[in-house]
């Protein structure tokens, strides 16, 4: 009891600093990735503020799991399995922003969002975050690689597309081992990502045909 | 209150016009796009057709923002994003036609069209509406492209079946930075559709499945 | 009143002779596209098999639009969009046959198919049927085209999978018009039944996520 | 009634020898395929074992026909669809696990998996299943193939990849007659995979929108 009072204080004080620290993960990572000029001194120190950034995320997991007073285990990592993701996947922390934004809400005694208004919000952050970190990972493992067909940024951001919607043209694709596997883990992102928007938008019909009483034509 | 009453009346005395002035405005776009042998003057009047029509829509815009006796800001834009995406895309207008076609029908005292009929109408009309904008404005970027596979006006629109459906075939893709940015967003449509056949379709199974009172086999 | 049982009364009567036309115009069409080797006049007579059998459903047409005492014209083809879809596209007929596997089971005092037994046979019967005519009208159109990469029905069967399942690898894709509006039909079948697929089965679980009366572990 | 719990006595004890045999299935079919570099002996064991697994599976399925005191026939085979199924594909018999993990669970008096819990399961499962037994069935048909594009396991793995989530870029395809029908398979499977997740999704929201109580914007 007294232990999840201190988890939640835990909480609710790391919940701003943490996520400035994802969006500073993301910049370095981001500048690290697209400067080719900078001196190598630069890309140290961007090397050492990915590294403190996650050093920070490792701590705060670790402090977490004390303040539940559970043993850390397999158990641990199945129950929390969204908090171990994102550990290992600091790019996705910047998702916490609609959580950040529903308790400034709060605390401003405005209507927090819908349901629908939430799930859109979500998957649409999702898509940019995963789109963009996605096509900065893709692009780190294919420049210089023999034979790719994806040469700058821009084409890295083009495959995205192609890719969260599965449209899949195939004008440019991976060829290294590391961008496959990338591209592996952003093809079941984007089933999910298609899976929650046509989810959305049946569980929305449904509802506005049940309030409107009609009875459908039938067969 | 009267606000509204004067906001409703005006709506309704344009509905009609601004319809038309969106018809006008995709046909303009598309002669000017797809004539190419037209003499220099006939281009020069199609464009201050298409200037015309957007500050038709621009004037229904403002007058609007006033009538609704709210402050112009990002909340209004927020409450009200369909109407400024319209305004940024004439293109999609003409799907106001189903509206119309309802009002047409109350007023003939016929009875409206179902959930479903409107749904599958207003994805049916997006994908037309969708697919000829997009093929004007891709095909306009890449002709003359060097290394362009979209060379005619049929391979754009070809290229348009495959993206909005997810295909993807990939035998002709836009190579332009223009191009491409045109093809992200048709593909998010395309998604979009998806989810509105998907859903559609379930929700009207439900429906079917429990008046019928059916029980599933179980599993 | 008395129209409507002449109407059913037909309707009951041609149900078989129908589907079995349906099954020979099938035949014919399929023999007269892959049999390369036969002598011109069983050619000749292939087409009018199809010719006569196409006539069949004409006349079926007319005589229903006259038993239905109402007026031909636009209202009519509205209200019966799918006997007009079926009467163009004769090829989809032999889907009554799950109509007519349900009679047959009434007669004999079995329970008829689940709906989702109906769904899925549906699916499953549309699957083919689309699959091997759309097959057999685009390998009559892309074979003997310059730079065509369906040369063979085997390449046309394979091209089918892709495109209805909206994969899309584009090994194989078609390049004259008709072929392509061909495709883009298909295409937007495979929407339709990815719709059927993913609408039943979410039905079907929340169905029996309703029995069960589980409450789902909540976000 | 004293046959029905004779067949129930027989999959109890056979539950889990079954699924050993299943994984000895895999793991022999995988070995036999992979390692190039084994004497002729040892593949002439590894056929063996796959044999003889198979004949379990068969002599289990002539069990269960008696036991079920039903004659054996298309009407059999019709309700036991699943079961006929795993006959033939005994790679997919590995899925039991989800059942089995159950039955352990129910034993040690824990909560069993919520339904969503088990949807997602079975889909990961048997998406993990079809995507290592395809790619390793395709890539038994392609090698050597010539102008084949998939050369290596990892182009096979990598081809699934964009198969089952219905991307296909299109780099890596099938050649062969063999690969192309497995492909047709895989894809049928994608289909039903991305129902099951889109449609888990769906259900599971509009339960806790349906719980929350909460009314959307409405249109």
């Amino acid at each position: 009891m007294e232990e999840d009072v201190r988890l939640l204080r835990w909480e609710n004080r790391t919940e701003i600093p943490l996520f400035v620290l994802g969006l500073v993960y993301l910049a370095a990572y981001a500048v690290h990735v697209l400067a080719h000029g900078l001196p190598g001194a630069a890309h140290a120190t961007l090397l050492a503020v990915i590294g403190a950034a996650w050093a920070g995320f490792l701590l705060d997991y670790v402090v977490r799991v004390r303040l539940s007073g559970r043993r850390f285990g397999v158990r641990y990592v199945a129950t929390h399995l969204l908090d171990t993701v994102v550990l290992l996947l600091p790019l996705l922390r910047p998702l916490r922003a609609v959580e950040i934004y529903q308790v400034v809400q709060r605390r401003r005694e405005q209507p927090r969002m819908s349901l629908y208004g939430r799930v859109i919000a979500y998957a649409g952050m999702a898509a940019l975050l995963l789109g963009f970190s996605g096509a900065l990972a893709v692009y780190q493992q294919e420049r210089g690689a023999p034979h790719a067909t994806i040469r700058t940024f821009g084409d890295a951001v083009w495959w995205v597309c192609e890719t969260l919607t599965t449209v899949g043209y195939g004008d440019v694709t991976p060829v290294t081992v590391g961008g496959r596997v990338i591209a592996g883990f952003l093809m079941a992102m984007g089933l999910a990502l298609l899976g929650a928007v046509t989810g959305s938008f049946s569980s929305w019909l449904y509802q506005v045909f049940a309030r409107e009483g009609e009875v459908p034509p039938g067969r």
